[in-house]
């Protein structure tokens, strides 16, 4: 990794800047896909899985059957079901706690406010095929859908792989569909007659899968958040253990060539064996051109204290923050931009990625510093309902009488002073 | 209004459909806007205020001084300052409440996780000018806003009402410009000289102002949420007030031509009532002409039972929905589709427009399907923390193993079966 010392707080913007992708081109060839599944349906989506992915689905058929879903489980090691099973609990018991009672608070004798959180009827996942098949996201957009008591659940997948169909049922995905690509968005954003229309689309993608989100949701259609490579920033002081600092720089480096890497320290040491730790680590990956690549494009930054560690973060606003620093606690109230936040020696980004409980699909791109990760939030509506008694309108309606008449509502006004007209009939003063 | 009596199911998509507007124009001329704002910055607000509202900011300035925004108190009654004073109060006491205390949830022994709510620090807020002026909606955004402790509040707005400049220094406004339209959006989105960039922009506004928000929004840019016409959907029984629910028609129906205003009901009577009375109250009311045009595309369902209207308001997604019936308290819980419910005869749509409490920042246009009314969450981000100890690595580690290497990304995997091996050396088994 390239070390950086010291750097002028002026030159902090360009040194954190993330490569700047342009959308045009990527836009220009997802349009008319969209267009076309929304004029063609099924036919449509048929012709473009023939023509993008050398796929026929003639014959098996755009919906991946029940008995096929079935079969799935069988052909998984009895180990790597009981880890998604676990996975799959600890997911469960950590957004089951994020569902709020409902709470009527009275903001004036007689009128009573609440908000009432409902699922969304229908969603639609989407899980991308490669070469990683990645059925953990399956967990972390489904759990809080089923919790969410969402009727609807479609998963598009161009992925066959049994363990994304094992972790479909568990999480009570209604429908599967062989659909890949941005077609899958375009199928999911305007129905097709066997693809149901939703009313939310979540769920990572390549570039064109990230542009038919973001174009869909111009026209209105809600989107878990806009998307962009991975990232982990790591704060490092010389409580923490060098390999370990190495080892989680790689696993988000290996996602791909384009995953941002930070390291910052206070610790020019730090900073030098995690720097002499990295090849040694990096020769026993698979994907080690990929993540190599990443490395050549990453940065370890040294600054002179805590307090310049901690503005440098927050300016980067890290999809994953590592604070792998003695008084990591402390420092975590001070961190106002970040997707997620990993304390200690013990707690590497992978825990969170698959099985600790908290979601993975988290802001990238500095996103974080207005987005919150996917959560039970991200899968309910919250309705206000309010309840005014005729004591109340009388408390409230003055009120409302003369802000509307100085807004100029005066259809707005009069809903109230008929109102108020009526009980002084009934109870004349 | 129009009488549909008893419709087929089949016909209720077509019924209640919302006017399709083309945005390709509007969006073909806000783009040059958006991007002349982010080249010229300061330069180009004043040029588009001159070519747009032939306004010339050079002599005032684009910034709105503190000693202008003090001296509006004294410009407004103090019947109307106590009413802005009140709705401030119970819309504080109502978000106050959606403040949720950290929870730490301790998924496995040893692994603990947590989420914090924290502010988002930069904000844009946008109040259109015209003929009413929004205070309200500066309340609306700017309570929410003022206790997530966002650091930086900004207000464009083109109005120079005393009450939006009173309103806006009781929510805490750091910083008021006068700039209206799609340049407005701009200069929040990118930045200028002297107007922050923020990272999150709410607010109303024309067909302009939407526009701009979405094309920000397409690049990333956190907006409230996609913006339609407003609309009311009052379900009615006979127990319902005929003379209310024409009243609470008309208050909708008098905020513009576009406005939706539709009428459910099991009673032929009701809706009889309720057209009679109609006529003498739409007489009574200054923009008459408005709501008069509104009402013409306006619609009263005669249904069968209330299951139907039931269905039929799920089906329509109102922005504002009254209950008006006997068993409103029991219906509300059935209703999964609503920006904001009212229920009974004294519980006006304009007392949650004002001052109830709730939030007036609602989802149209049927996006109440997916999307809530602005709240206390859409000024946060939540933050995820986990801490696992060396204990809770070993319960959560293998879990991670086997996950990883499923997934075929084994430097997340080495990041676990590190620190394992290293608590194996430490304490060898």
């Amino acid at each position: 990794m390239k070390i950086i010392s010291f750097p002028e707080r002026a030159t902090w913007p360009a040194l954190l800047a993330r490569p700047v992708q342009s959308t045009e081109q990527i836009e220009a060839a997802v349009a008319p896909i969209l267009a076309q599944v929304r004029q063609g349906g099924d036919a449509a989506l048929i012709e473009l899985a023939q023509k993008f992915d050398k796929t026929d689905l003639t014959t098996s058929g755009l919906a991946v059957s029940v008995a096929e879903l079935d079969q799935a489980e069988a052909q998984l090691s009895p180990e790597l079901k009981d880890a998604i099973r676990q996975a799959y609990q600890n997911i469960r018991t950590f957004h089951e706690r994020q569902k709020q009672p409902i709470e009527k608070i009275e903001t004036m004798p007689g009128v009573v406010c609440w908000r009432r959180s409902v699922g969304i009827e229908k969603v639609g996942l989407y899980i991308p095929g490669g070469t990683a098949p990645l059925f953990s996201t399956v967990l972390m957009l489904g759990v809080p859908a089923q919790l969410a008591g969402c009727n609807e659940i479609v998963l598009c997948t161009p992925s066959n792989h049994p363990a994304i169909y094992f972790a479909a049922k568990l999480v009570g995905v209604t429908k599967v569909f062989r659909i890949g690509g941005a077609q899958a968005i375009a199928a999911m954003a305007y129905g097709t007659e066997s693809v149901p229309q939703v009313y939310k689309i979540f769920g990572p993608g390549n570039q064109y899968v990230t542009a038919a989100k973001m174009l869909v949701a111009k026209e209105g259609m809600a989107i878990d958040m806009p998307a962009g490579p991975s990232e982990v920033a790591i704060y490092a002081d010389d409580t923490a253990v060098p390999a370990f600092v190495a080892a989680d720089l790689l696993s988000q480096a290996e996602h791909g060539a384009d995953s941002q890497v930070l390291l910052v320290s206070t610790s020019k040491r730090l900073v030098e064996l995690v720097n002499l730790t990295l090849p040694t680590q990096l020769s026993k990956l698979p994907r080690k051109d990929l993540a190599a690549k990443a490395l050549e494009n990453s940065k370890a930054v040294l600054v002179e204290t805590q307090a310049e560690a901690i503005d440098l973060l927050n300016t980067y606003a890290a999809e994953h923050l590592i604070l792998s620093i003695g008084n990591a606690e402390n420092v975590v109230d001070q961190i106002i931009n970040a997707g997620s936040i990993f304390l200690g020696n013990y707690t590497p980004e992978s825990a969170g990625d698959y099985a600790s409980g908290t979601n993975h699909t988290l802001p990238t791109n500095g996103f974080a510093r207005a987005y919150s990760g996917v959560s039970l939030d991200s899968f309910v509506k919250k309705i206000t309902v309010q309840h005014i008694t005729p004591e109340g309108i009388q408390h409230v309606g003055p009120v409302v009488e003369a802000m509307a008449e100085a807004e100029s509502l005066i259809a707005h006004k009069r809903a109230v002073s008929l109102r108020l007209a009526s009980l002084n009939e009934i109870n004349p003063a």
